[in-house]
């Protein structure tokens, strides 16, 4: 897009809401935060996003929104693409919330996108982080659920219904494995999901009955040594990997991203990731895949909801 | 293209050889095929070739390669793609075979186009088959391997290296899977590809020893009633199944069309495959999928790989 404006990102999960002011670069001007608070009924949520979103226009001293390039913003799913009706799983106060149209209402003339934060985070994290100059990347977020995005041959995959790079429910044990939240059974999200993990962890004696422990803290005293710790780094690491390596096959990557909260776990997590996806990709051309921490951090979802606006060739079909 | 020139056909692969004249409507003129002879070496197996290209150009009255509109040819993989060196798994005679430059010296100054041949069967089904009119399609050839092209957004996925599609590498049962040829653990190929299917049935004390017994044999008792038959179906059709799961949630498919000897076994082999499918597509976006038996039979390798000389703006970006 060729324009100097900058465009206001959002992006809205289940634990944060944020917005943002990024510039045509992708640089962040500004940007705000506060819990996704569970006590707030429909109406009362979108207040809180409304006033976010004022105080960082307000800090990137963004007066007019005329001044804007347009809105992207990453939701948690599903949602109706590209109508923006979102139900996000993690927030059940909104159901076929019109999120597109009110965002619309609030900025009218303005261009307003709204895609699935995994997706989201995927094209930032190719528009301007580790996928940077590949044609072919998968975009991964492990944390509360496990999401992810396609990028094939420099572009966004939809799919048939906006929803393609699902890879939390790629199928890891389909006998086996624990049932998912999807209704499913042994989907890589049932088992890497940091919920799971603690759950697992604490069935196998870790803090048991500590219901404030966090995949964060299982993590953590993995780090420490802490045996099941160790231990849920490697089921989760070796999940991630088989996933990987099914995507690999079907989509010939280049590069596989992993963000959120989960992949800071480091070595912890990547080792095993990396043994199981060697033990799965043997053929020549699934050797080249790179699977990387994302780079954008905490970012990443605010530059890839940007770049739903200054790279739509690229992230965004949804008219 | 803005033809009115047919276009030649040609699809190898490890049981025969076919070469057939296609129109630009995908109407095949006429057509040769002869065995995959094993005892030949790899110029003895070009001259078969060369030969049956010659008749089935006889059998068209086609007297001038100028009058063709271009050579199309699906070949068993893996190959370098777009060079076309092809090193067929199933025919050893040919390692890094530059099958394309040998066409290209066989057709002066006429386009040349060389791609996998389950990708060219995939085309083939999606240009005129089980996928037109469809955007999202999933391509399958099951047969003596598990191969498969992916048609996303109207456009066949190349990948990085040429290699997209290839769900028979999608990881079923990870950790107490059957080994697999590509060197892996568990994959579908390692347990639904025909000869895996016999050799898991006669461990199971169907035919034992007996060395001619084939895939199909074993649906054909199946579907007389054999328990070890049935059972074979059964567990070919629910890998089948779990990895097209996996493949809708990461590409959000429309249609998956499975060809392939082994698709001709009917229910016995596609009600299981319902039954592990829809097991693990519980998203509402996913069940939208149908699977379905390929369409064109025998002749999709041949119509897919006119499809890659008719319809190249869908399907060959190889050069």
């Amino acid at each position: 897009m060729d324009t100097d404006r900058p465009a206001l990102a959002i992006d809205i999960g289940g634990t944060k809401l944020a917005a943002g002011v990024i510039e045509p670069n992708g640089r962040l001007i500004a940007w705000e935060q506060t819990p996704t608070r569970r006590d707030l009924d429909s109406e009362q949520l979108w207040r809180t996003l409304d006033g976010l979103i004022s105080r960082a226009l307000e800090g990137a001293k963004v007066s007019r929104p005329q001044s804007l390039a347009g809105v992207g913003c990453g939701c948690g799913g599903p949602m109706e693409w590209p109508s923006g009706l979102v139900s996000p799983l993690n927030i059940p106060a909104w159901r076929a919330f019109p999120l597109r149209g009110r965002l619309e209402d609030r900025f009218p003339g303005i261009d307003v996108r709204v895609h699935n934060d995994a997706i989201a985070m995927a094209a930032g994290e190719h528009w301007r982080g580790a996928g940077r100059g590949t044609s072919n990347m998968l975009g991964m977020v492990v944390s509360t659920g496990v999401g992810g995005g396609l990028i094939l041959e420099g572009r966004l995959i939809e799919g048939t219904s906006g929803n393609a790079g699902h890879i939390g429910h790629v199928v890891i044990y389909p006998d086996d494995g624990p049932p998912c939240v999807c209704g499913g059974v042994g989907c890589l999200e049932a088992i890497a999901r940091g919920p799971a993990l603690v759950e697992w962890a604490q069935a196998e004696g870790w803090r048991p009955g500590q219901a404030s422990a966090t995949a964060k803290d299982l993590a953590a005293d993995g780090a420490a040594g802490h045996p099941v710790g160790l231990a849920a780094m490697r089921r989760a690491g070796k999940a991630l990997g088989i996933a990987i390596a099914s995507a690999m096959y079907l989509c010939d990557l280049e590069v596989v991203s992993v963000g959120g909260g989960l992949s800071q776990a480091g070595a912890l997590l990547f080792d095993p990731l990396e043994e199981a996806l060697r033990a799965h990709t043997r053929m020549e051309f699934t050797k080249q895949v790179r699977v990387v921490p994302a780079e954008l951090g905490q970012s990443a979802g605010l530059v890839g909801a940007a770049a739903l606006i200054f790279a739509a060739d690229r992230y965004w079909s949804g008219g």
